[in-house]
Parts: C-alpha cells; sequence; structure tokens
C-alpha cells in the first residue's frame, strides 16, 4: 500500500454547478489559488458544457484563462461532446475528463443520449484527446446506483470500465453519484475490476448523501485504490439527479486518511479556511463535519 | 463473521439528554414504543443520575414504570453511583451500564472524581449488582480521544477495559464520546483488546462529529465486532463535551451494515419514520441522512 492518497478537488466545477449563486469568475479563481495554497494539485477546474444546462459553467473559458501558471498542478476540464472538446483544447486544459453514467435512464436526463451512443462519443472525443497528445480520464457515473433503475448490475460497470481501458484510459474513476454504496459495494467492486484490469488505475468519487462516503474511501484504500475526488466544504451534487446533494468534503476525508498515517500533500486546517471564506459568496453553510468541529487534536 | 449485529439504540438516554426540550413521559415512552416496533430489541431507556446535571432524565423512574411488559427487549440505565444503582435496582431495569472516562479530566467534568475514583465506585457498584443477580455493562468513554487532555493512549484505554474485565465484565463497550477516531484507530484498538482479551465482546458507541462513524464501524465489524450503539435520527451528544454533537444515526449505521449483507432485525424505514417524529415534540431537525435521503433502492 501506497503511503500517499491523491485527493482531486472537485469544489471549482462538481461542487459549484448546481449551486443557485453564480460565482464570479474572480471568486472561482480565489477558490482555486487558495486550494493550491492548502496543497491541492489536482482538480476539476470548469467543464466545457452546454452553458444553458449548467449556467455557472458558461465562463470556464475565462476561467482556464486566469489559472495560475504553473507546472505543478493539474487542472482538469470535463469534456461530454466534440464541441466541449473543441472549447478545452482551444483553452489549452491540462487535463481532459469524460463522463458515462452506468444507466441509460441517468444518462440520458445527464447526457441526452442512451449509455451505448455516449460510449460511441467517448471513442471519438478520445482518439482527437489521443492526436492531441493532451493528458485524459474519464468517470463511469452512477456506477453503484441510478435514481432512475436503482441498483447497478456490477458487471455492466465492469464491463464498460474494461471497454474504456480497450479505448487507452489508464485511470478510470468510478463514481457513486447518488450516494447509495456501502463500503461492502466499494470492496466488492475494486477488487473485481482489480482482477480483470490489474495495470488499471482506479479512483474514485463519493457523494455522502447516506453517510456512507467516508467508510467506502476507507473500504477502497483497503483495495489499493490511491485517488480521490473531494469538494472542498462538501459543497455540491448532480443537478440532474434527485436528491444527489453531498458530494463528500475534503476536509472530512483528509481527517479520515490523515489518521490512516497516509500523507495527501493538504493542509486541512487551509482547507476548512477555504470553506468557510467559500459560505459568503455563496450565501450557504457547507455540510463538512470538519469544518463545523474543527480537526481533533486542536 | 456472525451475519447478526445488534444495535443497541440510545436514543431515549444518551440522545434526549442534552436536547433543550424537555421531553414528557408520555413521548418517551413513545419513542421507545416506535423503536420497539421497528425491531429494536436492546435499548438505553434511561439514567439514574443528578437530575440537576441531567434534567432530561429526571423522570427515570417514571419512565422505567411505563415501559412495556415483554421479555423479548432490554432496557438498559445507565448508573454513576451508589445512589443511581439503588434507584435502578428499585424500579427494576433489566440491565445496568456503569460508565468511566479514560481521561482524567474529562471524567473530572462528567463524573466529578478522576478516573480512579471512577473505578472504586465502579468496583462497589459492580459487587452490589452481581448480588443482585442484574446483568451489567460498562462503558470506557473518550476511548479515543479527550477534547481536553487531546489523544488518548492506546494502553491506557486498554489497561482499563482489563480492569473492568477483571471485575466480572464480559461485555465492555468503547465510546468515541467526541467523535475523535477514525477507522484505523479503532481497528487498531480492537485488535489490541481481542488479543489481550480473546473471551471478551466489545461494542462499539461512535459519535459522527468528524464524519467518521460509519467508517469506524465499518472498520469494528471487520474486526469482528457485533454490537454498536446508534441514537435514532442521530439525535444527541455528550452535554460536558465541547462540540461533541452527534450521535451515529440508527438508520444511517442500518443502511451500511444492511447492505453488508448483514442483519439487525430492524426496520429501517420505521426509523426514519419515528426521527421524522420525533423532529415533532424536540421542535428541531434530526442529522440523520437517511431520513434525509431516503433507502437506496427507494
Amino acid at each position: 500500500m501506497s503511503d500517499f492518497i491523491e485527493i482531486v478537488d472537485v469544489s471549482p466545477r462538481d461542487g459549484l454547478q448546481s449551486q443557485p449563486v453564480l460565482l464570479s469568475v474572480e471568486h472561482k479563481l480565489e477558490l482555486i489559488n487558495r486550494l493550491i495554497d492548502a496543497g491541492v494539485r489536482s482538480m476539476e477546474a470548469v467543464s466545457f458544457v452546454n452553458p444553458k444546462r449548467v449556467p455557472q459553467m458558461a465562463d470556464a473559458e475565462e476561467v482556464v484563462r486566469g489559472l495560475p501558471q504553473r507546472g505543478d498542478v493539474t487542472f482538469i476540464g470535463l469534456v461530454l461532446n466534440l464541441r466541449g472538446f473543441e472549447r478545452a483544447v482551444a483553452c489549452n486544459i491540462d487535463e481532459i475528463n469524460c463522463a458515462v453514467v452506468a444507466s441509460d435512464t441517468f444518462n440520458q436526463r445527464n447526457q441526452g443520449a442512451t449509455t451505448e451512443q455516449t460510449m460511441g462519443v467517448i471513442k471519438e472525443i478520445t482518439r482527437e484527446i489521443q492526436a492531441a497528445g493532451i493528458n485524459m480520464g474519464v468517470t463511469v457515473s452512477a456506477a453503484f446506483g441510478c435514481p432512475f433503475e436503482g441498483e447497478m448490475p456490477m458487471e455492466k460497470v465492469v464491463r464498460l470500465v474494461q471497454r474504456l481501458a480497450a479505448m487507452g484510459y489508464t485511470d478510470i474513476s468510478l463514481a457513486d453519484t447518488i450516494g447509495a454504496a456501502g463500503p461492502s459495494d466499494v470492496a466488492a467492486m475494486v477488487r473485481r475490476i482489480r482482477t480483470l484490469e490489474p495495470a488499471l488505475s482506479l479512483s474514485c468519487h463519493f457523494h455522502n448523501t447516506r453517510n456512507t462516503a467516508v467508510a467506502n474511501t476507507y473500504a477502497a484504500i483497503q483495495e489499493g485504490v490511491t485517488s480521490f475526488d473531494a469538494s472542498c466544504g462538501g459543497v455540491g451534487g448532480c443537478p440532474f439527479a434527485p436528491a444527489a446533494t453531498g458530494n463528500v468534503a475534503t476536509e472530512d476525508l483528509l481527517y479520515m486518511i490523515h489518521r490512516m498515517g497516509l500523507k495527501t500533500g493538504i493542509d486541512i486546517n487551509k482547507i476548512i479556511e477555504t470553506a468557510k471564506w467559500l459560505e459568503g459568496p455563496l450565501g450557504t453553510s457547507m455540510p463538512a463535519m470538519l469544518t463545523r468541529a474543527g480537526v481533533f487534536p486542536a
């Protein structure tokens, strides 16, 4: 087991996208700079999606133009179609992340296409990303359950992961978009995929909707996963999934991970400060528990 | 690994004690009867403590008199001194639970005595309980950290557990009273005690103050623990520990445990209904996540 766990902070994109208050570019860049100052070295900064569907991300290009120029931080942009890919390339983002939802019904609501149609789009985009020599990642969403279809058969997710691996993805993220998984589900899924695709780097993206996200992370770490998405303050949730509030909070994950004796390179107190600051511009309080309770020992 | 996990619902005592609204005896008995109807077969019903310190428990005798007469439910009363023991015996409670705090400072605030002094009191009470032939249990509080002293040395807790085992306790509860533990702390402590005292039944009492309670339960189950305290709705928190809000919610634990394929005999939806009902008399909302998100699949 590696003693380093990578935390990809997704608050600037997944965290903000469903917030009713639109943040200014200045506030978004302040969030990003504060995360970097706290030690975050990988973050989902923007998405290049339809601004009518996700108004919070309409200024993606402007945000990317304002990003600090430094080689030690990876800024990721979410892309769902070729139009988004072109926008991402045009503004020179570090890494492009694609996404497909494991359930057809949810993929239709999210991306207006069946899972198969989106897999076709990803194949096309992937060729372009590879030709452009850009780093790439991909997320399988609703991998542990769909708000419309219910339980997600494990083999359906495994098959999607294998097809994405065959396209050339070496880093694949499993997303529990609606916070349905328990730690035993996560352990079983990760074990199954690692058996079939031992060379693959898996990462996990958990929501705390049903209070299982920290336990799920613990189970995934036990199974060898070393990269996790989390959102500063716990801000976020998918706007197209009912009651899917609750990206797991970066500070809550850090607390558990650091108590395991593992390193993240991130200062939890600076994340807590950032979450408290973010409550101002967003005009809402954060669900993160650490931000209320504080670190132990103080 | 047993496939049955016992949940001891502590909402009638640990849950209610710090609530500013004093519930009527009728409401307390309705809570207890609803928990029984949901399948709870063991619960912390009352404490026999100084009513000036804990006004919510001033009516303990009246509550016990109103308990349903049935042999399949165990009602537990917390006792901190001989006066409390006498009250408990007088009203014929099923089981008496004693408690000692692992840290002196916290034990002073909680019980007005050093840890050693309380160990002496417990020894005295234990003799009386054994002479009276009443079932008994004991809790080591702040076993994973103290709000005043910080980290709790594992060997200090282990030594207390061993001394309590030597007094005749076969069931000992480790309480993370301030929600400081992570799952790796829990696994290490349980493993250590099980090595030294393999015949002992350990149970765990977690608070979700830092979002680790579900993960801690998962880790404890992995180490063979099969009994957990939890509070319907997540109501509760120690009135003498700063920011120690958040007994882990029964429904949140049930969700994770049931997804592991383990049984509890408890209907999670009835617990959710009870938590929602309890919001009325208490005039506050419950922190339980399941009560907001609902069970998956619906």
